[in-house]
């Protein structure tokens, strides 16, 4: 038996999300059919992050413990060949200790939110930016983003069905920054709640369009409360970005 | 009567290419119905290129006649909204004297073809590259791209079915660089043959992977033979960057 770590990159947009569901396609299920028909084996796939439907990823961690000997080469190759025509590409495999987990053993993740921020709509960009076509405030949402940073009780960013055990989290950098027509939100932290990142760049965004101002969103943290949420950023725009490990 | 100048993003990939088709969908077919939709208008809509299939555009330049009174601002919406659900986006417009022509008056037209150039195929990019498993000698492909600039014959990496009167050309540029896991090709001239970019970094691709020595290049190109073309590369690489006026 052997524990393997893969690097993966994925669209979103076909799935429900990471996390096998009974009412749509998964990328955890596609992964884990597609080297149940090269192995025979029924395994299961961990990810350092469970991603909503739509959210696209460009390289989550995830484990699995195979009992068949492969080569590296083998099994990032056959998972390719396999998991097509899902647009699903495995960019990196690795055998690990067994006591390595993609979801326990991670100390740090990183998310990337694309503001697609012009007049006209994206055509090559379709279902991979969110749109807004009024000019926004890049200052004013940095301003805004700097009261998120740090340790907070995120209750008012958190989705209600969030089954974290505390809504206080450490939250290391959210960086809003323009990128040509682009405004990118880059957001660190050791763990996420469910919808944080998502919740944050709603409220960011709102401050763009100068219907919120900065104050508003350190006002929306210390109600701690979720009916204070100005907006719940789609999930098009969202990445999973990288998966830090000791 | 006024003449529109548009700047336009399509994805390439549903469609047969840039000009109508009578067996499948086209760019030009989709914009001149919603312009239909909009005016009432039977017009067309003339392009600086016409694109292959599954090629893709930044901002292709196009100009159409509409006697219906319009500002700029009504034409781009109202365009971008019923051109949905099709993955094509107008990114521009503006009024210009009745003699401009989007092809005619054209001085120079821009292309960049991107190669992922990785051992795990594209997820996030699928339909956007042009996959090469095998790592490719950008030095050699920067090596052999040069003999092609300048003015020459480029029979050889002509479709059979180029409409033009003449194979001469004159190729301004043609750029090799590494950005990131990509290889970008970028093509300068004011005019190419139907197939030329394709052909040249399918011929690029073979030096990349020294099936060709760059030298081979300058041969290919001295033949005036399309039977000596190495390798046409595919369409879903190819992006129509920008058209010149004076």
């Amino acid at each position: 038996m052997t524990r393997w770590r893969l690097t993966i990159e994925f669209d979103g947009g076909p799935f429900m999300g990471w996390q096998r569901q009974d009412h749509g396609p998964s990328v955890q299920q596609a992964l884990e059919e597609a080297i149940h028909r090269m192995t025979g084996e029924l395994i299961a796939v961990h990810a350092a992050g469970r991603t909503d439907a739509g959210v696209h990823a460009l390289a989550m961690a995830a484990h699995v413990d195979i009992a068949k000997s492969l080569t590296e080469h083998r099994l990032r190759e056959g998972i390719n060949a396999l998991v097509r025509p899902n647009p699903i590409s495995v960019t990196a495999v690795q055998p690990v200790d067994d006591n390595w987990h993609a979801r326990f053993s991670c100390i740090g993740r990183k998310y990337l939110y694309r503001i697609l921020n012009r007049r006209a709509p994206p055509a090559l960009d379709l279902g991979r930016v969110w749109h807004i076509a009024v000019p926004l405030d890049v200052e004013a949402m940095a301003e805004g983003a700097a009261m998120l940073v740090g340790r907070h009780d995120f209750t008012t960013f958190r989705s209600v069905n969030c089954q974290s055990d505390s809504p206080v989290k450490t939250l290391d950098r959210l960086d809003v920054k323009r990128v040509g027509e682009e405004i990118h939100i880059e957001a660190a932290a050791r763990s996420f709640l469910h919808h944080q990142v998502r919740s944050m760049v709603g409220c960011l965004a709102l401050v763009g369009r100068n219907q919120w101002q900065p104050n508003d969103i350190g006002r929306a943290l210390e109600a701690r409360d979720r009916a204070e949420l100005g907006l719940n950023a789609p999930p098009e725009g969202l990445y999973f970005v990288e998966a830090a490990y000791p």
